[in-house]
């Protein structure tokens, strides 16, 4: 339907091939997140990152039933209007994986680009809706008072921005925080932050913030808290600093006793984590593909899976329901293509007429759930820029919802 | 029986206790093999080093069965003549845990120090004779020829003392290679080598060998190559160079392949990676205790295990003849406690009357395989210096011979 030629893979590039691997075809710590490097270093994170383990537990596989389908005929427009078909999407937007999920059984998976499914992958941001979805649950479990302040959990947070914002509007953000985006200006809040969560190497000479502990409690405020939507990232990596204190745990570990031991995962799940063993909670997770389809299934399921209730059914309504879409609109993130949509314990809710919400990740990780049409997608991607260009192919916006009316008719 | 005080835990410690940890409990990649901060890193490895996962594969665990034994009857004396139990060495010795397999069942299994059977933990050096067991499979299989010459598969190295080393020089440790051991003095190559290997941090301004790729090369020879056993890891990471040169795969792959994939281990194992992803084949491994045991098991089994043959049994035969008892002596290893060993396939063979054989590895990590006994032992401990002072507790030299010994009556 396209002439548009299906992306390089890694091995088409020569990355990493041979002993040593060519000067110009090595993949870093450096250069991970930079296409073309990240085609191959999105399935090899372990490599170039520290990492916790999450252990799955010592359970039987939660095998997932297949009832596979012919997606091909499924075509949906961009707003060129130009004509895709599903499978042109899946070829086009440097898929690593992808499966879809519609009544509870896999209809369609496709590994591409070296992908296997026992192959661990980069979850990027989609990280953030695992550590919300954590944090969700203890609100639930009355640990976390979603309307106390966060300097009542974190007195070394008092003097920062963050310690007269709620629990709740650090789950939304909706927090008001300073922080330029300017990732080489080595004044701006992004800048000290990267360095702090390890993924800027620290120039000779730094003295700055060592790790999260350090660069969190620094951070100023800039505004009113609670008013509008904005996506910054510290916000999850304070919502994982309130999970250890009251659980007196690390991320890792409540997620394994939490979620991970009771999900029948086929392999265990990973934390980057950063200077000081700090999981990096916005960014971080690292799973097989089929694995977060599982997350995703149990949490269309109201929370039951595997034989068990996982996340209670009350989280899963409350985070159902979705925050304001009126302070999402006055945010930054705005756009024509997230009309209606709220941001709610670290999900994005589309608000559609099905009451579609996703997990979305830097490169193109996505995992979709569509409570009307049954439907969980879950996509692993290596988009060799941050922001695909044309959205057309951004799923969530187009593709992922069109399959959900098909699948509905 | 001793009153010699039982060594204190990393939470006796309080060992990177709290969200974050007070500064002066805080174990680092920087300070990981010292003690006391190795009674956590070796419990921790995957959140202070990058890895190289090993995917245990899809199929089921190889239940090891029980028939738990009281050893505490067990006595051995040191060379002062003091008399210890069994138990004692245990709960002396640092241990993080122990498993004693004896004709294929456990007889005694304990955790310390907060380890569980779940954990994964560091091999230390016993990973050169999981190196050195998948370069025997190699040399059985004809992919390596044991009387040809390094440089002959690995070009790169022509230049270097190991160029004209056979591949059984390598495996057998008999190169006659210059490798003065001051970690501390710049000029020396055991400090440009432990920054090659990520064991030691580049200094500012640091222009020398960035891999183990870039620092083999310019290894220089130092003496006649096949005289004596002389105990310097690169051998090893040639000998893992050589694996990935002859099958085109990294380490990891080649034990995922050839081993781990068919062990029915209870978790993926992980190989440390130094800068490019370069496996640290001469210390890096890190798996659960049970599973090293596993490893263990097959061999006594002559490399049947889990229903099928994993090691063929002419390699463990090999392996289980030994080297030369005279080369070993000669090396500067030989030493009171281990008169008549040879070492073999980067394993330390005892040649005593029943055969027995070990891996060993920095900070008390042991696999002890005594075939005449049937008898397997496997031990994680966290010493606080790289040799125990007393060596009456260095297991292999008096507590497991003198098990095999009660265990033979």
């Amino acid at each position: 339907m396209t002439a548009q030629p299906k992306p390089l893979t890694a091995a088409d590039l020569g990355l990493m091939i041979g002993f040593p691997p060519s000067a110009d075809k090595r993949v870093t710590h450096a250069n991970q997140l930079l296409g073309p490097y990240n085609r191959w270093s999105f399935q090899h994170e372990l490599q170039l990152n520290r990492t916790a383990d999450v252990w799955r537990g010592s359970g039987p596989v939660a095998e997932l039933a297949y009832d596979l389908r012919d997606l091909d005929q499924i075509t949906y427009s961009n707003r060129a209007g130009t004509q895709f078909t599903f499978d042109d999407m899946v070829e086009l937007s440097y898929t690593d994986g992808i499966v879809v999920l519609h009544g509870g059984k896999i209809i369609y998976e496709r590994y591409l680009n070296g992908m296997q499914p026992h192959t661990l992958h980069a979850w990027a941001s989609c990280s953030k809706s695992m550590t919300g979805t954590i944090a969700a649950m203890l609100a639930h479990e009355g640990l976390l008072d979603p309307e106390a302040l966060v300097a009542s959990y974190l007195p070394e947070l008092a003097e920062s921005g963050f310690g007269d914002a709620t629990v709740r509007q650090v789950m939304d953000m909706t927090t008001a925080m300073r922080f330029r985006e300017d990732a080489t200006d080595p004044e701006s809040e992004n800048w000290q932050y990267s360095v702090a969560m390890g993924w800027r190497a620290k120039p000779e000479g730094y003295v700055g913030a060592e790790t999260a502990y350090d660069v969190l409690p620094i951070m100023q405020k800039a505004g009113a808290h609670g008013e509008r939507f904005a996506y910054i990232t510290p916000n999850t990596d304070v919502l994982a600093w309130l999970i250890r204190r009251v659980l007196n745990q690390s991320l890792a570990a409540a997620m394994q006793e939490r979620i991970w031991s009771k999900l029948g995962a086929e392999r265990d799940a990973f934390w980057i984590v950063a200077e000081g063993t700090v999981e990096t909670a916005g960014s971080g997770l690292i799973t097989t593909l089929r694995d977060m389809a599982r997350f995703g299934q149990m949490l269309l399921q109201q929370g039951q899976f595997n034989g068990q209730q996982i996340v209670p059914g009350a989280v899963v309504a409350d985070m159902e329901r979705g925050a304001d879409p009126a302070a999402f609109a006055r945010g930054p993130a705005a756009s024509p293509i997230n009309q209606g949509h709220s941001y709610h314990h670290q999900w994005w809710m589309t608000h559609n007429g099905h009451g579609a919400y996703y997990a979305l990740g830097y490169g193109g990780q996505h995992l979709y759930i569509d409570p009307t049409a049954q439907l969980v997608i879950a996509k692993f991607s290596s988009y060799p820029t941050p922001t695909p260009a044309g959205n057309e192919f951004y799923s969530a916006f187009a593709a992922f919802p069109a399959l959900a009316q098909a699948l509905m008719s």
